[in-house]
């Protein structure tokens, strides 16, 4: 059996300070748990900072990149993996992962927790405005939580 | 220049009437104006209205599968298109599509309006509930109406 | 039931002349069978001619574009759908095949062909050198031929 | 900068004994040079080889799988990724390598390659046939060798 891969999902140049804060957080925490951390790849905004995060517990984290090649990806990521999807790389992000966990929000990372919800996977939204809260929660069964620690601990259970 | 191609996604099983009745108006609208209906292809809800309507009014439908063959295609459609992209067709859907029209909503509908925000293309959500349309409002430029015709009108002066 | 697609796959800018004028004549007949072509989109070479062909007899045509937008199509083609894949778009362009005809080899055409065979679909060599045909004929059944009639032929009798 | 990337791919169920032998010894000499192996996943063939091979020598292998789940995967990798892509997983594999070795051959197998040449990407056929080799050398600069060694020190000058 391979670890548990958990996504860390969030806007990338427009990521608030809250949702960066709590994305490295959860990279750590992942990384802590003995789990594999993987995200967009990108250097920046939330998929930078849960690789920091990442990186700094010693986890293993893999960057799924929408390009053909390697440019612009995390330096953090124990390995990035080029697709040329574009933006359907963001199906296979939530394919490959075990559980989602979102950090802000904007339309890519809205079609990431759609997809998480859709596949039924254990999902997370961390410090949501109250109406994407509201959305998510019609769609499906969602975590939301204020904590990166309440994030990792509704998720464990659920992992086969 | 091939036509412009309008995608109209929604649920399929568990489609509402209002989302089926609306989605078989839209089809036909886009088919009257000599456009491409483009949906998900499957027999059933709002991707089944959508072609019945496209197909009632002359025009040329093309269903995007998620499946590796024909199998629960609509038989309404010109054509059908299987992928074996799973969920990843969703994007493709988006990608090949002008401009997108929501009848209803689910998760894999969510993950459409949310790609089709990304992208920056015409995104309409017909009859939405409240929260729904709050939360894409906040995402990007997203058309709210309560008819077919409106939906149509809204799309016409976007496309090239 | 919609009507058959037949894949016409070969080089795009460095095609030969005989694979252009054999990938317009397969065109041709695929649309007076009433069948659907279907190619890669683009305004060059094999998928260029493919799609004339097309057109000439009053053919329904589909490109399945490997970008995001539909820069580079060809013109002649009923509708083209970009798909933001890269080259896994050869894959959809397969996957949505009923049959595949490859006028020239290079190395996105055999990736087509190698695909064909895999899925165990009825897959045909217009006038390959005789290595490349004893290559696929060792993958899998390929028919060889000379002419785009018996291209045809050959696929009728195995089409659903 | 994460570590190169190098594809083993080859058949599955009906890979020979020496295609199984070469990838296992490829997957091992990938680990020594603290490469990352990456591969169809699958628990059988060249893939399972390959995973075995980067075990025993400690290093980092990841599984690129075309169905929805693990179910399959090997168990010697470090990590399996599902992608739900189907076929168009294979273009993935390639993109995602920075070099492409081939140990065995069939339909899919020759569709790496072939995406492989068309990336220009390093790509290494290990005790191809003949006419294998012929092929290929038509589409592509390829590196035909019988030594796994070999074919390691082949692609290391090329990687950037």
């Amino acid at each position: 059996m391979t670890q548990p891969c958990i996504a860390v999902v969030g806007p990338g140049e427009n990521a608030t300070q809250e949702a960066i804060d709590d994305a490295l957080l959860v990279g750590r925490r992942i990384a802590e748990r003995g789990w594999v951390m993987i995200c967009g790849g990108r250097a920046t905004g939330v998929m930078a900072a849960a690789a920091r995060g990442a990186k700094a517990a010693g986890g293993l984290s893999i960057g799924i990149l929408p390009g053909a090649d390697r440019s612009g990806a995390s330096e953090d990521l124990t390995l990035s993996l080029p697709t040329a999807l574009g933006e359907a790389r963001n199906a296979v992000i939530v394919t490959a992962a075990d559980a989602v966990v979102a950090c802000g929000m904007n339309p890519g990372t809205a079609s990431e927790v759609s997809l998480a919800l859709r596949a039924g996977k254990p999902t997370v939204l961390v410090r949501p405005a109250p109406d994407t809260a509201a959305f998510f929660a019609k769609l499906g069964l969602v975590y939301v939580t204020t904590s990166a620690d309440d994030a990792i601990d509704s998720i464990a259970p659920r992992l086969r």
